[in-house]
């Protein structure tokens, strides 16, 4: 087992910052070997300790001190990056999406399962403590067989106009996640009925997007194949406004009872006064999901070094996409969609 | 106004005895003159103070000594009782439903409009304090127009078969309760589109009913007519096993916030232990609604001393029935039902 | 056993028309035969059914179907009344306290004793559901050995300078309430001492009264005669002001885990807005305990029904009231006061 | 105002080794220069990037590239570290205690204060988000003056008898934390009165130490000197055995209201089974306070770069040892100790 793996993270925003942060201080087994970013001051101030900055993807990836990438780089460019990054034999994290397109996500991770390199997709909410206990003790079996499931998100606030036009619409963009964490917990969805409205943001209508939206899930049957007649049904629910923060909630419906994650608050402190009680809620999802982003993280190196196949990988990048596909068709049909039937041919 | 109204509890079994204690000590304006029952030591052990027990309702009907009758008898009886106690002029409070059959209930009820009776339905949730507080603020706007409702009931256990066989199915039988909030909360539905399971107990499906459920609702936008584009929309997932005990949920999504009434505890005690925290909850649904039952009696009794219409009201009775037979009908054929295209000729 | 106990109620104040209103309707195995009340009309306000109204409590004594009475008359006639019910022969329910002077309080119960009638004082905090079940897990064991108790308790709002100014202080009227819970759910106190401000309302310091308070408890350890440093320890907290309601507390640290008892809400609604999380409160302590206001005249007929001795009894009405008059001694000294060290001879 | 302050960490076990790690990668403005311990193989496990480890604390001390120093070896080499660094001229974090000692404690703050370098002890809760957002809120006034305070705090399981026998007992080692949280919510305390109980482990109780505590405190009155009558009051509660995790609860009752900081959960979860409703609580004070170890030496940096004094610091390390003197010769003696009446002389 390799004592540490040295990390290369392309692309310093947001995430990439955290990451690099991350990297150099809070995760056993690695350290930070550079940072790239087109913007080369970007790098440069994502750094620490001895890592160099660049600005230059191809010196990252001819570093042979460099035994893994984290992608976190603009969307558009993730399913090249991953391609190149394959080809150089580096260990991969990319942040989702892929792409947007199927086809070419379903390319990508071609060439990731050739190359034979790890491979990670950033499906954080795997790794949020809570979740994690929560699709543990499902897997587990302790309550029994999964029934119902439901997830609710919602954003503080809608995309900008120009984030919304890029973004792929509510199911690819946002809802994919709680599509991903329905896969995750309770197993392959067969079929999605959509349902959505435009009362937040005109633009968004005007972008042939919604704000508003109540999917309906029908997974496989355990134990049958392309039975769901008796599988457990989901509904996933998302907005995107919440004015008192980031509002997330799982509830899994068992045979022996229920278990649900609740919206997590910004501190414990409750006070008592002429409203009644009062308690404040996380408004970032960088905020809520910070441990996540460490943890998944550690997941993958401890895989790395282990030489395990990290999770959630090439199959989950592809089906948790495929289903927010067949999700969007369904809402333009108006009718239910099998997520067999959303092949490459397009979206 | 008249001092104190007279009543005959028709109907001896548990809700009917409940309410007959009600009327005998707890509701203001109101005395227990009669009960009856086709079982006479049932009617008797009912009794309080001076009232007299029966076996013949139409000893009740034919007392000048009672202005309003309370119907809690089998639901077989219900639609034949209120056109009876109409047509005595009797103020009506009838539990729910007038009938599982569309077309019956809307007789009796044409019944009740002509003889100019006082008629409510005992759709008891809406005057249970948090729910009643829910529909408060939201028709006072104070969080803007909902976008998202949702309502989630679980019963302990799914009913007898004997009982399941003559129930009219579980949007008939329970999910018609949800129906009612989301009506009285947000307003009226135009389609529905259901999907179910049978997961808990197969003679359910032997019956042709299921134990699972969701059904999606699609709302009359506000101040349009049959343009349901633009309104909010909702799910009610429902299941017939909760093994904590009864779990009611709703939540409102609104433009300012969201408005949440949770399931509700048997006592205030926390238990800390080396499994954590534990408390407890409501098991039954006469516990959990008991101040409700004692509510809605309330509020009949003000409404008729006053000479205000009651509510909810014959509307309610045939809307919510209305609704709950669309929902039945999409889940039959898997398609979508406007709430509109069902009529009297036939569930 | 008796099938139906008739009642008395003497007082038909907020709380004597509360009991009869429970009588009448709400309690198995009783009926109400008389309302007592100097002011006749509130007697007759407070009937239901065919009770019968006066303002003679001579009549209530001398009437052979009243087997009990409920005295909710002013605190200055309980221990009169108390005495001349027991001579009567009458079951006797009496709220707390029968006398603010402890001497007036042990002839009172020592009268109920000689008579050999039952005798249940009103501390209805322990026929809450929750209180009652924080006592039986404790009494059971099932968290080990009480190690250490905390009891909080808070009005909205202090007395009224006319009541404060009779009311025999803080301890005697407030925290009287949280010393027989401690009682009750640990065993017997054996020092005192108490701590206390004029924070609240300046009068109450020109009474000599108090409006914040702490007072420590040493209770006596299990199974040894006065040993109290092997005895757990306790504290309650009060003051005379919460600006959002009604605000109780109690907390058992066991060897196993602790027990908790919160404060209770009015509905339960959460409000989620700009401000975060919000839900209200239960702001009289007459709504608080409403259930136990009913429960615990239901456990006093089902006692007296059943040749049962009514709890609690003679010996709490005097021991609760002796822990409270150690606790205004301790006040005044500033020094731990022994608990047996106060005797009838005075407070 | 310096780029990036250099730090050595003298001590490099569980808290050393935790702050080596926030230094290295989570700390704004603050870069990791060398660990040392003399067990010089810890030091290299903790060490980070280009970090280098030695056995030899004057290496760290005559190192001019380190600009402060983080004191996290044993509680007795403390005070001599602390007078060493302030000699070297370096900035200086502490862990609590300086020492169990008054005397020492004094003659290291001054040593400190003579060599007017910047200086903060870690009295780690000031910096959890509850409990700032909590001290925040009061120190604005939001819900007035304050009335009473609580703090309970309890830990999982006793300390080791070797652990216990050099702690300076439980108001020294414990009860310290919440003495200071309410010096630094409420303000100074002019008078304790202890009592304690040992409950849980005889060998406290033959070390002379206790497990089970109740501190009361009066607190001086605002704008008054030496009058506590008018002051706020408050209880700390403290035990050495909560099987359910650790165990903190703050209350501030004020003017306007209460502000409350709970217990941590460790997840969100919320398990709803056949015992009801359970919940997961944090078990480690590291696990409880990461983000408060993060945080205050965050706070630390800040402070030195912005030339600003750290908070809390010499003033605060003297007078909270001093209130938990008090507490001890209290427990003692049996009677109130004024805390000014506690002088270097001796413990």
């Amino acid at each position: 087992m390799k004592a540490s793996l040295g990390f290369g993270v392309i692309g310093a925003g947001r995430i990439g910052g955290l990451h690099a942060r991350h990297i150099a201080g809070s995760i056993d087994g690695a350290h930070l070997v550079a940072v790239m970013d087109a913007d080369r001051q970007a790098a440069e101030r994502a750094g620490f300790g001895n890592a160099y900055a660049t600005g230059d993807v191809d010196r990252i990836l001819a570093d042979g001190t460099i035994d893994a990438v984290l992608i976190a780089s603009p969307t558009s460019l993730h399913a090249e990056q991953v391609k190149a990054a394959a080809a150089a034999g580096k260990a991969i994290f990319c942040e989702k999406p892929i792409a947007l397109d199927l086809a070419e996500t379903v390319e990508a991770m071609d060439a990731v399962e050739r190359a034979g390199v790890p491979f990670q997709i950033g499906f954080n909410r795997r790794f949020d403590p809570g979740y994690a206990e929560l699709a543990r003790a499902v897997h587990a079996g302790e309550l029994g067989r999964v029934e119902m499931f439901r997830s609710q998100s919602s954003d503080p606030s809608p995309p900008p106009r120009e984030y919304a036009a890029v973004s792929g619409g509510i199911f690819l963009d946002s809802v994919i996640h709680d599509i991903d964490t329905a896969r995750f917990v309770v197993g392959e969805v067969e079929r999605v009925t959509a349902l959505g409205r435009v009362l937040v943001e005109p633009y968004l209508g005007e972008l042939g997007d919604i704000d508003t939206s109540v999917l309906t899930l029908e997974f496989a049957a355990e134990g049958s194949a392309g039975e769901s007649a008796a599988g457990p049904i989901g509904v996933l629910q998302n907005t995107r406004r919440t004015v008192f923060g980031y509002d997330l909630r799982v509830e899994v419906h068992c045979q022996g009872g229920k278990l649900v994650t609740e919206a997590e608050r910004a501190t414990n402190v409750w006070r008592y006064d002429q409203g009644g009680i009062r308690g404040d809620y996380v408004y970032y999802f960088i905020e809520r999901f910070r441990d996540a982003y460490r943890l998944e993280v550690q997941s993958f190196v401890d895989a790395v070094r282990q030489g395990r196949r990290p999770e959630p990988g090439s199959r989950d990048a592809v089906e948790s996409l495929r289903v927010a596909v067949a999700a969007t068709r369904s809402l333009r049909s108006g009718q239910p969609v099998r997520v067999a039937d959303v092949d490459v041919a397009g979206n």
